[in-house]
């Protein structure tokens, strides 16, 4: 009976892969190659696979064999167990959202965005607040099915960070707004800016691209388990371990954020290339967490990429790369230029020192709605105020404020504090690696990155789902999540930067 | 009733064509952009959503609902009437199949596909042999599954030749094998020959990619529904009418093979384009048959891009793109070097005028097997006796001979008469266009093709399945489809360039 019941649950397991992958080529088709008219009938066939995906998934029958497993789950191996355990979290996590309630929330959702694309450009947050107040009752009601402790926000985080609460969040996250923008206040008033003037020419395109894909293959990222295109919003997307997709954009304005960007993207490519081969076709073979999907990116994009030993090593092949436009350009310019902090409206275009300060702002205004602290009407103003407080910036607008993100309108509350635990993760589980292995910054200086990609390998990619994001940190790094670690890494890096 | 059976109908048949449509992206992508290592998962995501499909389609329900509308077909729609007929055809197909027996076809086509592989490799027959038994005897039985009047080849023919019968093959073949080969003979006794010696040069290659790019526009291949990528076996495949791929390779040592190939899967697509647009989602925005299909490639690449109008027009435009390379060549050059008639070993490498000559020896030998006339190891003798009277060439190898096509590997046993009847279709029809369109080579010559796609829209897309092969041919031209408009076509067009 075990073993049948084994051999079906993994069976189902494979086909709703197999199912999820071919949605994963869908949406990346879509956003690479697709010709424009394919989008109309594109949406029908990702709502077809979505729906049998879904089906299978909930099925009685599924559950039971998931269940019988789990009640005997002292016989099983300890894969067997993981993958037991990890599904039937995720089956009862879907069956208790009725049916009726997804589908109004799947209408709600969509209406949402669409609503949210004309307010953005219209700039009137008006006519997004009936769909926005919708959506927020919807993410109460979700969090009622699902249960909780504490605080309804709890129970929206955990689709997005398993395990982690908000009261943790508070902690973290305190000193962190403090020392945060402490540290902001006191850069901005520091005599020592960087020069990047040299940064008005124009960058030839072409060699953005291929300079990006060296890089990208240096740092361990498998072209014969992957590739990169081009897309307008660049993104990830991994149909399996064997098949990573990475996507990026290039401007001539700029030559660093088609590289910076590629190494991000790359950092969550060595992730989904780093899970365990014989996961394959099972929910093992998935992020821990979105955070730590995140810590992955942030540390090659951020702690590595924007190093100095890593562009004593690269700026030579850049300046080969660029040619005529690079000419005359130092290591310490580069280096200064892309590490330049400046706090500004947009979240996605903030750098290193301001980017939390955005995120804490989001999840303080959105945990604040589900508690019913605030209503939907007052956002913008909670906003604007925050944004001053936090980074000193007055808001001309709402499209630039409050309505900037796609998340909300997709009904996605508790998804923002993510990118921010991302960051600490990296800090903190690089504070660690740099411990481990004390000649890390002269391998990267000599272009060498399979030391850092090993322990990463070792400490969080070949786990997949069978631990949590607390337990990945803890276990690497002996300590649970915490901010001081990234907050010691900003202040050296960057008093050092602007002499504070 | 009828109303909620029509609308689980259109539910379902759409359901399966989304399921179909991510099936040809699947297989489009892993023939232009997957990872190398992305192959072996890419097989499990296409058996699974195979399986989907066929479950879906082979539904009892599904199958009572669509016999309910087909007893009460008076009450519908013209297009609901064409539907349900269509449908519960390929259902009454599938359902008189067993599934063992499908199992038991599939596993030998894919080990009959890996010995054909290994077998030609090695010019190996004797290895291959077994496996072509078995398939040959799971082609029987399958005949036998489905009933047929006269030979079992019928029973073969109509997956994809609906409605033609192997007593019409003779008939049309007959002649076609008698004076074709007389045309071969006579061409290759005239004084007169093509001088091709100027084509040993190295033709770049961006250039040709792009050249066709621009015939294609011109042809009226809509790349706002479609797009062409480099692949190395070029193909068509379409996810919709809205979303149709063409693939093409390149290659240095010839200026044509690029773009005969490219007009030949533009042709492909010009059809799957021009299905009816409230067709999609459903059955009937599919081709009539595979020698419909294959007349409209046919007709693009042969009928017109071989032909000296065309060439008027666009010898310019191909020296200006080739530059270097083409300086010095002329209408005349070009037009004689790509109309080269030389009788060959491979099929596909064949000219206008021998091309069918390959097909007719592969018909008259598989339906000589079907009817156990012949055994599997009699195929190499056969088929060399054969080569020698039909083109007068000796075959060295039976790797160049009887294992060089894929198809008898795959257990597709009456699939080649389509590309010979695809001629013969193109002919027929082109032959009533001119009589319709008497400006035609006008302008063709002016690079206007909108009157023959027009024509070809009207009489041949937007019936999608509506209509056999056979309808569209009467229908079109007034008489059943027949070998002598290709015949009167090659003895004309070669008569003249060979001075025969």
């Amino acid at each position: 009976m075990i073993e049948t019941d084994l051999k079906e649950v993994r069976k189902t397991l494979g086909e709703i892969s197999d199912l999820n992958s071919s949605l994963a080529l869908l949406s990346w088709d879509q956003q690479t190659y697709m010709p424009p008219k394919g989008a109309v009938i594109r949406g029908r066939q990702q709502a077809t696979l979505s729906a049998l995906a879904h089906q299978k998934f909930v099925s009685e029958e599924f559950g039971e064999q998931m269940q019988r497993l789990h009640d005997r789950k002292n016989e099983l191996s300890t894969d067997d167990r993981s993958l037991v355990e990890v599904s039937l979290y995720d089956y009862d996590r879907a069956v208790c959202l009725p049916e009726e309630f997804v589908e109004e929330l799947t209408i709600a959702q969509s209406a949402g965005f669409e609503a949210w694309v004309a307010a953005r450009k219209e700039n009137d947050f008006t006519s997004f607040l009936p769909h926005l107040e919708k959506l927020i009752d919807l993410a109460r009601r979700k969090a009622d099915y699902h249960g909780y402790e504490g605080t309804p926000y709890n129970a929206l985080l955990e689709d997005f960070e398993p395990g982690m609460t908000a009261e943790q969040l508070d902690r973290i996250f305190g000193e962190l707004a403090l020392r945060q923008s402490k540290l902001v206040e006191r850069i901005a008033a520091s005599p020592v800016q960087p020069d990047t003037s040299w940064l008005q020419r124009e960058w030839p395109k072409q060699p953005q691209f291929d300079f990006a894909r060296l890089v990208l293959q240096d740092i361990g990222f498998d072209y014969e388990r992957g590739r990169q295109d081009l897309a307008p919003h660049p993104f990830t997307t991994s149909l399996s371990a064997q098949d990573v997709r990475l996507t990026t954009r290039i401007s001539s304005e700029e030559p660093f954020s088609c590289l910076t960007g590629s190494i991000h993207e790359g950092g969550h490519g060595l992730y989904e290339q780093g899970f365990a081969e014989h996961d394959v076709r099972t929910p093992l073979a998935n992020c821990s967490s979105l955070g730590i999907h995140e810590s992955q990116s942030r540390t090659w994009e951020n702690i590595i990429g924007r190093s100095l030993p890593f562009w004593q090593h690269y700026t030579p092949q850049f300046k080969q790369y660029m040619g005529e436009a690079a000419s005359g350009i130092s290591v310490e310019q580069i280096f200064r230029a892309i590490n330049r902090v400046s706090p500004s409206l947009i979240r996605v275009e903030a750098d290193e020192c301001t980017y939390n300060l955005h995120i804490i702002l989001r999840y303080e205004i959105e945990r604040a709605l589900l508690e019913g602290r605030i209503s939907a009407r007052e956002i913008p103003e909670a906003w604007n105020a925050r944004m001053k407080e936090l980074l000193g910036i007055d808001v001309p607008d709402d499209a630039s404020g409050s309505l900037q993100d796609i998340h909300w309108s997709m009904g996605m509350f508790g998804y923002f504090p993510t990118y921010a635990l991302g960051n600490l993760y990296a800090a903190q589980m690089f504070e660690q690696v740099e411990k481990e292995l004390p000649g890390l910054w002269s391998e990267i200086e000599a272009g060498q990155f399979t030391g850092l990609l090993n322990w990463l390998r070792k400490n969080v990619h070949l786990h997949g789902r069978r631990k949590l994001a607390h337990q990945i940190i803890e276990d690497s790094t002996g300590s649970p999540p915490a901010s001081g670690p990234y907050l010691q890494y900003l202040e050296s890096k960057y008093g050092s930067l602007y002499a504070l």
